[in-house]
């Protein structure tokens, strides 16, 4: 673990749009950018925060991701519309869908908008979070680059897709879901493997896609999904709607950005966003979203130590605190983003 | 097990439709509960199919169920409705609420339907079916008795509630994917005692919510769901979609049948439909679809008496051959179904 330091919200979110500026994106882009990275860090997600200018920075400068994107959106039907990203950066291609999805759900009580042409869009949680302040619920996902073998296959078809889902609760903390298909990150395997100790059969398989307790094993091999073939089905469902449907690429069309970081993935995400406006006033919903709440966490918890808690709960705390105290961030990831801005 | 018997699809539903009109449902209420239950026959989902006349029954027999609904759809906005299940028989209201989902979809792109006032309504694969065969992509849920802790706690206050999705192959074999949240359903603890064995500690916990490997005190304890607190999440999104934003009962609040037969459980389910015919032609659609299914079936298997499989692919085969060769059926439930039409 590297060295951390504190930074308030509004600098790294300066930082962050000089960075991506000098990386040839608008002002206004940029900003669109960093207010999803940023949230990101707020969250304490720092793995798909601002340290990501990284690898999004080594693919602007080698024109893998178009960093002047004209991003058209094509109403298909009343509540229904094709954006293409025009292979923009992620969170930017994220966020104009998003504001087109919550646009129509306005008007039509449900919006859905199918993107391609995009890249790497962040975690979902700051967007059902934007959402949710707006008070809209949502159904989020994406695809991803292959880790994942089919049940009962040998090699990487499939993306660890994530999907996401959001309830507003008014005034109060909303129902926040961000989840993977796999049943661990790979980064929980490396450390298994620095402590010199076995993984459980259910994280992953060796090269042959066969389960191992083994974590060097399972770190040739393949993460496992959720649930097994319960997991694998939900990440197939989510690359058919944010891939398939959209017309971006899927399964093994998605080119890695590591291998490939000079070339378009041409990902895929899908946006359905619910105006709860139109379901009951914020008094209802807040009330209810209050009393759903408190019967699951007076639960009595099986460790004294550990009371129930809910979905989005940990990450809107961190959020509070950190808008507060200050976000704590690599050193590394700060001088990475300064020597983008040109501030070192 | 008990005996079991071959019937045909055509037969089936005559006496179903002839056990649910006895019961005091209409002839037309009656052929929409039984598409949907002999659709679950003929999948093989034999747990959820015409076996539930017999529970159907009890209730619809006390008034617990009401046989004659007046089910209301209130449009709260162009593409979205409000329905009202006035405590009908569970696939009675689901068939609506699709119905109605599709409609709205078929103009707006999307269409969303929150239903309150219903009961089991089956499993989800019938309805996503259904809409499959018309071109609708389709994402659906419900809320369910409680049967699981939250993560954590220790006691019932979240149901294991099911999600399913849908995505027309036209012409070729729709992808449907129908699950519930925990890792697995109790028979399989059930089997396990039978059988003396020990079960892993990821299926259940005991009574204090401790995990636990003898399926006994599993039996008395909860069912884990997939993935820990990822499954926990889910479920509770299902919840909160079919549930409370629906305006129908959640969590604790919904009624045990099993417990109180006799009262309204005010379910809630929701429905969210998507036409593809806005998205490119049918000729586009079942292109895409078979590519995608090659591209997991073509995966070299790990073992290679078990070739890997696609979701919904098991359920598709088993519908084919037994509307050709006739539905499996234990002879016990036929026995059921005959008495309450009437028939023995």
């Amino acid at each position: 673990m590297s060295q951390t330091v504190k930074i308030s919200e509004h600098e790294l979110t300066n930082l962050g749009i000089k960075a991506f500026c000098k990386l040839g994106l608008n002002p206004v882009d940029s900003a669109k950018v960093v207010k999803i990275l940023v949230l990101a860090d707020l969250f304490g997600l720092s793995t798909h925060g601002m340290s990501r200018v990284e690898s999004y920075g080594e693919r602007l400068i080698v024109n893998g991701i178009n960093p002047r994107p004209n991003i058209k959106v094509e109403r298909v039907a009343p509540a229904m519309a094709l954006l293409d990203g025009d292979n923009g950066t992620g969170p930017l291609v994220g966020m104009h869908s998003l504001e087109a999805a919550m646009e129509l759900a306005s008007e039509f009580g449900v919006g859905v908008v199918l993107a391609r042409g995009s890249n790497h869009f962040g975690p979902i949680s700051p967007y059902s979070l934007i959402a949710a302040d707006k008070g809209y619920a949502s159904i989020i996902g994406s695809n991803a680059t292959t880790t994942i073998a089919p049940w009962g296959g040998t090699d990487a078809r499939l993306g660890n897709s994530p999907l996401g889902f959001g309830v507003p609760n008014p005034g109060g903390k909303h129902f926040l879901l961000d989840m993977a298909m796999s049943v661990v990150a790979r980064a929980k395997i490396r450390n298994a493997m620095k402590r010199g100790e076995d993984i459980p059969q259910t994280w992953a398989t060796d090269q042959k896609g066969l389960p191992t307790t083994d974590p060097k094993s399972a770190l040739d091999g393949f993460l496992l999904p959720m649930g097994g073939h319960k997991g694998y089905g939900l990440a197939l469902m989510v690359d058919l709607f944010s891939g398939l449907l959209s017309n971006a690429a899927y399964l093994t069309h998605v080119k890695s950005w590591q291998d490939n970081p000079g070339e378009p993935q041409n990902l895929g995400h899908f946006y359905v966003l619910i105006d709860t406006k139109f379901l009951g006033s914020s008094a209802w919903l807040s009330k209810k979203m209050q009393d759903f709440a408190s019967i699951l966490t007076e639960s009595p918890p099986a460790n004294s130590a550990h009371p129930v808690i809910v979905p989005g709960e940990l990450e809107l705390s961190k959020l509070e605190l950190q808008r507060r105290e200050g976000i704590t961030l690599s050193a590394d990831t700060l001088a990475i983003i300064k020597k983008y801005a040109g501030e070192i």
